[in-house]
């Protein structure tokens, strides 16, 4: 396995990665063992070893009125293990590491076993982790160990290039709105919000395939995601609104207004985002392997910043990045 | 790097390692690149790569009212590290996870400035780490990235051996002790508790001179961790009090009887323990390389449990395991 500069990866705006980045200049030089540093969606270790770190906590990423207490576990390790597909990475164990509420209700047995399930329907044995009590909410914090002969980084965009995303987008965020104004979310939306799937295998196709320049999930949303993309690569992105592939679940939930705005700026699709040669992505060869779409939502250009093109030719910069936990978004 | 039979380590008598051996039994069969699995201090993978997770919860394992925001930065990533100096293993790096309480009051810049200094001050480079708003309590889990070329385990202690233990223990219950009644802790005790020393080089220094068959840290206490220790390898551990090492700080503050106590069942001095052949220490090199002492504090029998001589040749079963977040120990 190669170097692969910059080992630190720019991240775009936002609060949360105002501090990320407030952390990363604190950390000093990195040793040679370290092929990939903070910022991207992991860290790469020489051998291949691909690492990184989630938290899930109670009324921030979830409430506990929304899923079961296996739910709660499987989410925390599918969302986790998304991180590895994010860099083409095979999953080969986790460490789960739980502060349970000293209230009663929550099943901790339950919890344990939503994250054992999660890792065994993607080859993450458990590996290790640590328990707690909590004096208030539900926090896991998993972490993945992963393995890729080439990881696919961030920040690999050039002008020129196509943006694409795997599946549809929205759903999640369309659940997370139902249960907002005291709805049941439909059958559809729940699941995407409770049993996201981590594109594991088909984030390994596009490798194999030498279609992606840059790769990443969108786990905060597509337009806070690309951003990151486009600050990691010094590029500009144009996205076409009328492109974006947007889940059934969300539009009849939402409409169609609301659901292009859930796609755009909802979250925790944990779809893949990845940056291409234009003309070279076989759609068809990926819905045979993986029945899942792909579909080009905007280019690369040369400048900063992500733009949006809403059929009329004149790109307007978008303005809402993604879900930032430290910025005014309360969820 | 060869294999290192049972993979899987046998932990001792407590509600969290119950949960802990729960998780264990429902992740199956661990991967061949996988050369030690849960249930010791760290997670041993191919190429020698040591990884742990280790959670630390205000409220639980400290309170703001102790430590200033730095230290409680740099306290959660040196404990962390110690799991790394109980496999022998030299730091490599480390990934932070943060979730900051809404209210007023933590200077979250500070707590990842007192991470990043444990972190130069013990050679991890800071890897990746995640960050998010707590409804509730400050939670770090600091997970760390290590190397050895041949981890130590608990699971090594044989009838006839030696147990030893580093330094001296006992302050840091001190600190909390005085914390507790309302008093401000000596310095010395406020320093064992907010800056604990993971032995690194000195675990490295044991293995080099062949002095261990088995080595942990005491993080949950002398009595709590030699009894994973024992149950690890199957034995039978008879601890003489006289021999136990105390602190000058923690006799000071306690007194002698309840400085033993402190000794015995206090945990966080983040001391080495480990077993040996008899006769084979060298105090004098360790004293003069370290400025550290190393005693020896009892033997290994055949049988199980831990046991301790009051120094009238009866030994008897030592009653309280250690710290055990979900037993009935409040702290």
């Amino acid at each position: 396995m190669g170097d692969y500069p910059p080992r630190t990866v720019r991240l775009g705006p936002g609060a949360e990665f105002d501090r990320i980045r407030a952390a990363i200049a604190s950390g000093g030089e990195l040793p040679a063992a370290v092929r990939v540093g903070p910022g991207d969606d992991a860290a790469v270790i020489e051998g291949g070893w691909v690492l990184s770190t989630d938290l899930c906590v109670e009324d921030v990423h979830f409430r506990r009125s929304w899923l079961s207490d296996r739910e709660i576990g499987y989410r925390a390790a599918v969302t986790a293990l998304s991180d590895l597909a994010a860099m083409a990475a095979t999953p080969l164990g986790l460490l789960a590491s739980i502060a349970v509420p000293d209230s009663e209700g929550v099943d901790l047995d339950a919890v344990q076993a939503g994250v054992a399930e999660a890792g065994r329907a993607h080859g993450a044995s458990i590996l290790g982790g640590d328990l707690s009590r909590s004096p208030g909410p539900l926090v896991l914090d998993i972490v993945v160990l992963g393995r890729t002969s080439w990881p696919v980084l961030r920040n690999g965009a050039e002008a020129g290039d196509e943006i694409w995303v795997t599946g549809r987008l929205g759903a999640s965020a369309a659940a997370v709105h139902a249960w907002r104004q005291g709805d049941e979310p439909s059958p559809e939306a729940r699941e995407a919000f409770a049993r996201p799937m981590p594109r594991i295998s088909e984030a390994c196709c596009l490798v194999e395939q030498e279609w992606v320049d840059a790769l990443m999930d969108i786990s905060d949303g597509l337009s806070g995601d690309v951003g990151h993309m486009a600050a990691a690569s010094g590029v500009k992105v144009v996205l076409q609104a009328g492109w974006v592939p947007i889940s059934d679940a969300a539009l009849v939930a939402l409409g169609a207004e609301g659901a292009l705005e859930a796609a755009l700026h909802g979250g925790e699709d944990y779809e893949l985002l990845f940056v291409t040669d234009p003309g070279v992505v076989d759609v068809d060869l990926f819905a045979k392997r993986f029945g899942l779409d792909l579909t080009c939502v905007g280019h690369v250009l040369e400048g900063e910043g992500v733009w949006i093109d809403h059929g009329d030719g004149e790109p307007r910069p978008l303005e809402r990045a993604g879900f930032d936990h430290f910025g005014s978004v309360d969820r």
